[in-house]
């Protein structure tokens, strides 16, 4: 494994407002999941929750697992204060939109990315 | 001043991943944004710098200074080595989608917010 994981994790690891969601089946982990709380003043010093790095395993897709970890991330959000949960989905991924809109979250805004 | 915003200042404020930046022309603040570092596994352990609240003063735009912050982000995303820089706008906003178009950000993603 590339040490740049290893000192992304690290710093994840070390960081009180990063959270790394994994489901377990057995020994494998079938699914992960990144739930960042992110202070502000926008909406009356509203904090937020963002989630980030929603993967599922292929072979486990379609078994409610992202509901599961979803619902675990929402909750979190709720005992830490966040008065708002966000995320961005690739415009390409229809399956996902559906989920996530499903789920309740608003289509509401562009996500834009910039890479340097 | 309401304290939830006395108490949100304060916790970006010891929270060495947030940055607020406000422009001052005299004594009247006439810009602000937030910068957020988010480490993650994704894209081979990149870092991400996420901008939120960019406000500028009604009378002050049409000045670059939206221009002058968004600068100063982005070179403070690559001095801290990250991959990436997003932001997410409101739909209803094509002033704001032809300025980060401008800058060079691809409006690759929806942005789905969820209120608690």
């Amino acid at each position: 494994m590339s040490d740049r994981y290893r000192d992304a994790f690290s710093e994840i690891d070390a960081d009180p407002n990063q959270f790394l969601c994994v489901v377990e089946d057995g020994r494998r982990i079938v699914g992960t999941l990144q739930l960042s709380f992110i202070p502000g003043l926008s909406r009356e010093g509203a904090r937020r929750g963002q989630i980030e790095a929603v993967r599922i395993a292929r072979d486990r897709r379609g078994a409610k697992l992202g509901e599961a970890m979803l619902a675990w991330a929402i909750r979190e959000c709720r005992a830490r204060g966040c008065a708002l949960v966000q995320l961005t989905t690739d415009k390409a991924r229809p399956d996902a939109h559906r989920f996530y809109e499903r789920l309740g979250f608003a289509p509401s805004h562009i996500g834009y990315k910039l890479k340097l």
